[in-house]
């Protein structure tokens, strides 16, 4: 069945090779500081098994036909784009941010379009390869990393401009039975606690960048692999406990020191002209899962200035009332970008439902460009106590905590357990390194708001337009 | 046949009796200051007939089973509704601007639904009322205005309140055949140019407003309608013609001085419980219609913003490139948010399909918080031309024309004439007493910002964001 | 004495030679369509004598002894500079915009700052010829233009590169009394109604572009000047007279075909190193008269938004109480900035005083940026009446004056000719050919926000700020 | 003589009473936890000495006629005004951020300042105890809290109408001697660092609210005050040492659990009519002060992403230089407010300089809704690896630091150190909790952008702008 539990998951990473360093330590991926970024994607696995999200998250492949989780599938129709951005803003709001997981799904997309693009035109058989291991992908319920950042050095050069032809990651080797590569990836997502590493290009290249044409699929912990990692978590609670504080992630410096890579796990080598169609593919497809998560994300901002007005008993000002409505329109307005790119979705030559990148593109700016801002509504609702809020620990001193709940109260009715649990999580949620890294997920994850107008300009009928003018002014060619 | 020509709907308009007052006279229909408005409706008959757009303006009525101008037609599926705003976009192409007819379709409907709720929990007959009118209005391929805003007297009090009651307008007398009205609708485009004003009220009423709960159809030119009208209109042209400036708008103060309304002509009368529905009936189909209109809007001053830098040789200044792309992502967001309103709409008690509103809402909301920086937009990347541009005379007489045509020379290959075309659409678009007008739609036609950011946060679920946070705060209400 | 009457100002101009054409005339300086437009410079006449205004207006001069209108005065201490900004408010106030004779003035300051440089760079005597020309200027109380845009042809190429050399006005001939001129200078506002146009170059200059780097000043009406001229006027009143429609402004074309100019009037030949220097000064000083001006626009816009606030009852709304908030903000931030520039400006080897351009830029910026946001809060504020308010003649019309003298009734206590009032007169403000003027004026008048932007990162001490962090990060180079 | 050391002030903090507690503990002010918090201070002493400052931060005191540090200066000219601003925009340089202790110098200002008014009215003789204490501040170079705001309850009720009467501090009792005070201040900046809390109102009082109406200075370990605490700092660094990571900020509650004040230290008691005046008065010093370092934040903000620009190559990309621009636009606007706001300034009955209030809250108001775009402006431009950058161990580790080093090349010539040094000083500034807390105090620090909204608004004349329009439009009433 293509449906495993979140303990099977776990189990399988207690067997990797250890290769993750974080703090100056190697560590197993069962070291405690793993716990809460783990915890994030065990909740996809969970989530398939509880009744209120099945319906979204459980589907079926033709590919196996079985069941799957739809985290492992193939969009085989605009619904299934429609129904992947409603499922991952569902679970977002459980974790409280980005549930991680969808990445795979849209480079494991992206990797089955181009991969058939690549065989059409050049009569390569990389996408049997993809649908082997997709079969394998689904049947085992698997989890991968998106490994697409490359670290890009000067960035006013090219790849094979570097004074470090290793910069970008690159084919050194090619052997009877596959290749070596050798690079690495940054700010890989996941690293230490995905089952493969799903490798894709940066950008578009040229001629001479065959070398640094190259997808393939790996075991997280293939030899010569290792994953340098910066974890970013809520502040950690000691008796007031809540769901938010119990996730996490992971980002990686992600090493290719020499790794070889079987054939049959490699879906581009050397074909340069199709490294920009996947980079941007898969940015498409992101771009359009980000029109689910980040309108999740500005929820959660919603409910919590909603809520805390309402706390401070204010909910009814009409300046307050104006700033969440704002959060309304952005959050819709990003979710409406998303559904129109599904609508507007197209079936590609491998029978696989790409969304219409253009209104991905305009969804994801959206979202990109107003993350600070949302964050600013927050807090200026908010007011100052999130950032002044005394540790948890005074809040269990018996000489302090009389007077911190005496001095927290509020709106009458409203316990001062429930004053500090609310803000003590704005506190934790955007006055802390984890909103930090938040803020800069929020603008960089998916591609920055820059690259998205590059990516709408590039696409975007413009000559109709200047015709369109053209026709009123009475100007004739 | 539903179809009728543009030839047809000009006789029907010269046989009405006289009621439009502007600049001092009372005139005729066939008025020369009346040409070119009309000509704008004009243009929604011609396009059914036109094969690029007649799939888009020809459809079948269910209810005279037979082929109509889509701008009569009731929504029956949610292809409907995307249909329409496709419909829209492409027709507001070629006449520069508003298309007008638009508003009567969304009256209709919004008449269609509420008649019905009304019947179903009053037991009246309206629903009945309206579908003979619809056949009616169908079969003749008749055309409405909206007379839905009161003047409104003291914003700070309701109808009732009011120093002179007929500041909105009212039933002044009931009788066994119908009923008399009095007051003033205002800012009511088309009003000269249409068969029937579609009278629907403006606001949400109380009980004490009974007399105020009223909405019907009437012929245009019936005793004791009169039409106060203004006029707005590009410049008009000499020699240099272009099809934008053959078009224009009116605007009237429409005036009923107790008029007499046949029954079967009512759809509400007194039920004030039904007032704001219908007005939020009617303002949620306008605003989805505002999707398809304003990325229309949009398109023309991106087309003139690109055009006008191509022809001063900067359109790939990083800058004006950048202003470009804000356009794009303007007009798509908005047209993917009337999309989003399209595919989640449902149907109604009545079987016509009604966007989700919500987002009908957050599309008018995005294009009326950026007319004016659209306009600026066009204006930066035009530069200070259009607004000190001689006048055509001034390019006609020989004294002064070589000097003009010398000095307006810009961008080899593009001749002076196409040229001071480009740049005097931009003037009369953008720097005119017409561009000034579409300022003014821009941000109040089909409700205001601040209008729909109430609908936005009246219809939101609100609360289930609260719950997102509380469960993610571990609050336990 | 320095102090001129309107009516002597009148008197000059009227016994000048016949050079200016609009709409297909060749016209006298008394041809009605001139009145309005020459009403706004009167006024600055007129004001010098107003004991309101007086002590502003009036200054006396080192140069001539003699007590002179400030806008002649050549800046002499930081206190002129404070002066002259709070000059152009006070009397933008009683235009209802433009006051336009502060370009002449900083023409002027700019002329003799650059002249005195090139002096002591190059041996030359133009400071001297500037000296006499000054005295002149300002015994006679004369009103200039400021004729600096060249028409730039192709925007992508320099002048020397332009298909036609005299794209960029350029020096044709030297002779030994003087200088022969040939091209066309662009958007020059009063042209028509001033004694002497006043030239500047437009920009930066190389080595090859000698002949381009000319600075002089010539009577209006020389031989071989034409001004081709495009008028823009509030639309005139017929009964209902108001001091805001009695002004008007006028763009020209300034041709010059092959114009003498005496030695003794040239302040530039051949320097071109120091055409971008008297370009950008003029820019400096120019902006810094918006940093006055600009505010008095804001204030229109921000009583008018106050008025029909009061006038519709709402004046206390929250969201409405915001929007004139904001316009206060805007007014003060941009004087703000003007006054940054003065107490930071310094004196210049002329002796002239110079504000600290950095603030001219900041100011102007901000005003360029907002100006359609600004119309944007006037318009949403007002509704849409003054897009749709019946023309005055209907109001003289006894068949409809009733009709719209009840229905224009709002607040009680304001009566129908009040009511009638501000929205006419918001209606020619912000919905007419004069409100696209102004809208254009905001962005371009004295260069618009990108060449604001260029100029403020060009003075920017930007590596202090990066050795600010490599201090703070520890980083020693 | 009254410039003390860095050293004298630490010693005079060591002999306080322990009333400090942070993370659970009761701790003297020796503790490990507050050394950098104390840093920031020690610096204002240090600078003192500093030649590259000493003109700045020494200055002359006629109330004791010696030199003093300009932290402990009272106003007496424009000019005074102009070197505070400016001494805190270039210490600011020093410490990357809030250098906290003008705080305490806006607080004695305003208490001068209204303490003589009070004494005006009422015949009261606090001034005398004002000026009494202050040759006291003087001497000693005191370091003073300002403990402003309550922690205000439920915030839609008034001081008096809440559920416990402590909500808002006030006196519980008056002796002969002198008074008792009950309540808690939130928020209160410095709290275990400073000598004295300043105490001042929140907010205007009614009649009712006689004993909320206090002002007092106290020491800082005088019985009955708690201070519950909660540190922000940088990540410390193991061995990558850097100025910026040597500082921090403190706040508190101060809990005043029946404290006693006697006569001679208290400013104000009962005179609820003064309590606005004293809390506006407080607010307009201290946004004038944020005119000086709200630009310092951003000047560090700028550096840091122009360094970023460079070091990744790519610092002449058109839109990073925008972006780059856009920051110098607001850090010189906001400073050229607190200019406006200096040389309108004017002297109060106390003979204390007052800046003009508007222009205080204009550029407080500009700083307060721009830091969340600033620091997104920073984190658009400087890419993802501030936020996933590896930790310091992990450069300290064998096994990984070789590939970090390698792979974080970027631009020839900057060397991987410099490199990480900038990273991790981003990382530190902007992607952290010491980020999180700059951000709640970019907005709420000294009065959030709302309070500056009606701060400009209550004090603006905005009927003389209905009178510019009233003349205009020929309204005559």
């Amino acid at each position: 069945m293509g449906i495993k539990t979140s303990e099977e998951y776990v189990e399988r990473l207690k067997r990797m090779k250890p290769n993750v360093y974080i703090g100056g330590r190697l560590i197993g991926r069962d070291d405690p500081i793993l716990e809460r970024p783990t915890n994030t994607v065990r909740y996809t696995f969970d989530a398939a098994a509880d009744p209120q999200f099945q319906q979204l998250v459980v589907t079926t492949s033709p590919f196996i036909g079985e069941e799957i989780n739809r985290f492992t599938n193939i969009h085989g129709s605009i619904d299934d784009l429609l129904k992947k951005q409603e499922m991952i803003r569902a679970l977002c709001h459980r974790v409280g941010g980005c549930i991680q997981r969808c990445m795979a799904n849209d480079t494991i997309n992206a990797m089955g379009v181009v991969s058939k693009e690549i065989d059409d035109a050049k009569g390569t058989s990389y996408h049997q390869h993809f649908l082997e291991f997709l079969k394998y992908y689904q049947k085992n319920d698997l989890v991968g990393s998106t490994s697409q950042s490359d670290v890009k050095g000067d960035r006013s050069k090219r790849p094979h401009q570097q004074a470090d032809p290793d910069l970008y990651l690159r084919v050194v080797e090619k052997r009877k039975d596959g290749i070596v590569v050798r690079g690495a990836k940054g700010h890989i997502t996941m690293g230490p606690y995905v089952d493969e590493h799903l490798v894709i290009p940066t950008r578009a290249l040229t001629k001479e960048e065959g070398d640094w044409a190259v997808s393939f699929a790996i075991p997280a912990d293939a030899d010569g692999i290792k994953l340098i990692s910066r974890v970013a978590t809520p502040r950690p609670r000691i008796k007031l406990k809540a769901p938010y504080n119990e996730y996490g992630v992971v980002d990686s410096m992600v090493v290719f020191d020499d790794v070889f890579v079987p054939w049959e796990r490699v879906f581009m080598c050397e074909e340069w002209e199709f490294a920009g169609r996947m980079a941007l593919t898969f940015a498409g497809f992101h771009r359009h899962s980000y029109c689910g998560c980040k309108p999740a994300v500005t929820d959660v901002i919603m409910g919590a200035t909603a809520l805390v007005a309402e706390y401070n008993g204010v909910e009814n000002a009409p300046h307050i009332r104006d700033e969440i409505t704002e959060l309304m329109i952005i959050a819709e307005l990003v979710y409406a970008s998303g559904i129109a790119a599904s609508v507007k979705g197209h079936p590609t030559s491998s029978g696989i439902y790409e969304p219409a990148f253009i209104y991905s593109n305009t969804g994801r700016y959206l979202a990109g460009v107003n993350i600070y801002h949302e964050y600013d509504i927050l807090t200026s609702v908010a007011g100052g106590l999130p950032s002044t809020l005394p540790f948890e620990e005074d809040w269990l001193n018996p000489e302090t905590a009389p007077y911190l709940e005496k001095y927290i109260q509020r709106k009458p009715g409203i316990s001062a357990e429930h004053q500090h649990r609310l803000f003590r999580f704005i506190s934790d949620f955007s006055c802390s390194a984890a909103s930090g890294w938040s803020q800069y997920a929020g603008v960089h994850g998916g591609g920055s708001p820059v690259m998205e107008r590059i990516g709408i300009r590039n696409q975007y009928d413009l000559e109709s337009k200047k015709d369109v003018v053209k026709y009123l002014a009475g100007i004739k060619d």
